[in-house]
């Protein structure tokens, strides 16, 4: 080998070209992969008129049915319906009190007829009086043992290949990616670093009023009734801000909660893009609009990126079988 | 130039020994550099038996008076009195309305004899019922225009230039350095990615609530009256759970304020260190010690590292002179 020639190679460049490797290999060949490729491109191209400083590069992703499956339930209702089961026997009296009796009747039916508010208990029941670590464990065992109703697996072997692809080739684009999530912040902690590769501090969720107690001979934090933030809506904006100071360039949301983060992230002055995942696959997921109404709407009028499960998704869930090419 | 030879140059490494520079050359050479620098390494070391993952490599620094100058006033609070005067124009009834006339007057005895809840108007004054830009516009002009009224120099001249080096080095480590202080989160956004290198989503601090609100075409953050968090004494651990969700392994405080703060990081499964900063320098910066009755007596029974400013520091200020060697 000679001097140039082994130069080259030391530094990755010139005369060896290195294979082309599809960064989104889950995604069909459709105008959504383009745009997104594209944009990336464009915000990272240092001698483009569209370039982005590394450090406004800002993604967001929604948590529930935007990484991960949210239907019939959202992964963290079925994990306080079962904390409800395992603290039961040390709480006679829920047998005949609702929604206590719902869950341990696993009468579904009667749970989704109450709405939000009248399952709101179970919230604080299941979540709060309780030290952090003692949560975080009990969020562990269940992520570990539960599963699926319909499609019987570990509900992480449901998060979405594709979304798993974006965020890494974001990250390797110099984004840093956060999670901003109507989910409670500490239940997402229990898997966003081992499942999605963000770090704890990047998630942004619904958090539990706090307090710092002592715990034999540490001071721990304390988990009280209430919520300090819901983060839905207007408070996903609100609470980007707390958390990371900056508007995002990159945004991907599926239902009107995240509309309002939507329409933050395209509002600054750099170039940006804002995704929405549409539920349309009754056969590989689930298909379902109902949350969805008024984000459709914006996002139709406004030529946002509309990702339909259907058709711009090759594989659905990091689980399924990657496809022979 | 042999190729062995230059294959080494190129990679930095074998036949040719770089220098060894020292880290921290504004720190003298006493015991606390000794025990700051093998904390350092050994839970870098991944072959030692104190080594720590880099996503649990967590530091956290107090700001003012850990990081910057606080005495004979904090710098926020001289942002608050100017950003009053420059309002004031507008708000006549102010002159004669307390605690806006001291500032008007430049009282300082008075300002100082209402303490912090006497004061407490200036803050919402000054700090809410304003869009977020422009706060912080105006927090931009004031660390450009303002200046120290002891030391004649800018603001941001007044960090202390062994703090950034001891962020450098834990950088270099793989840590995560985050600011964790009483001072306004976004007050303290406004200088921490160019005067500390530590990123607006690594700064936790006091917060005001806020709002979302149509600003012409926009959705902007707004600031409205009153605290959402005040982030001293026990709401450290708290807010530092909330943004990063671990338990830190280094901690670097200065008043009572940073003792919980001290404590949790103490508490961990880890190793780690907690170091209180004394300011005990009345030549070169200041000398008082009434804001650390308590975290001093702790800090000495349980032998934390104590950083003397006048025994460790051989340079206190950015913007001193680098001794010659």
């Amino acid at each position: 080998m000679s001097l140039p020639v082994l130069l080259c190679v030391l530094f990755l460049g010139c005369a060896v070209q290195p294979p082309v490797v599809d960064p989104l290999p889950s995604w069909n060949e459709t105008g959504a992969k383009t745009r997104i490729l594209q944009f990336i491109e464009r915000v990272s191209n240092e001698a483009g008129p569209d370039f982005v400083p590394v450090a406004d590069r800002i993604a967001v992703f929604d948590n529930d049915g935007t990484l991960i499956v949210e239907r019939p339930t959202i992964v963290q209702f079925e994990f306080l319906y079962n904390r409800i089961k395992e603290m039961a026997p040390d709480n006679p009296a829920w047998i005949d009190e609702q929604p206590f009796k719902a869950v341990l009747e696993d009468d579904r039916a009667a749970l989704r007829s109450m709405g939000f508010r009248g399952r709101r208990p179970l919230v604080d029941a299941a979540q709060s009086e309780v030290f952090q670590e003692d949560y975080d464990a009990a969020v562990k065992r269940f992520l570990e043992n539960g599963r699926h109703a319909d499609f019987g697996r570990q509900y992480l072997d449901l998060v979405y290949a594709p979304m798993l692809e974006l965020i890494a080739l974001l990250e390797a684009n110099e984004f840093r990616v956060f999670i901003v999530s109507g989910g409670g912040i500490d239940f997402i902690r229990g898997f966003s670093e081992s499942i999605y590769g963000v770090p704890r501090d990047r998630v942004i969720g619904s958090s539990v009023k706090t307090d710092l107690r002592q715990r034999g001979e540490e001071l721990s934090i304390y988990r009280k009734p209430g919520f300090a933030s819901m983060n839905v809506s207007r408070f996903k904006p609100m609470n980007i801000w707390l958390h990371i100071g900056r508007r995002p360039i990159f945004a991907v949301g599926n239902s009107d909660g995240d509309l309002e983060m939507l329409k933050f992230t395209l509002q600054g002055g750099f170039p940006s893009m804002a995704i929405l995942v549409q539920h349309d696959d009754a056969e590989r997921e689930f298909e379902y609009s109902d949350d969805s109404v008024e984000v459709r709407k914006y996002a139709a009028q406004n030529d946002w990126v509309s990702v339909s499960m259907r058709e711009d998704f090759g594989r659905v869930f990091v689980s399924d079988p990657v496809p022979a090419n």
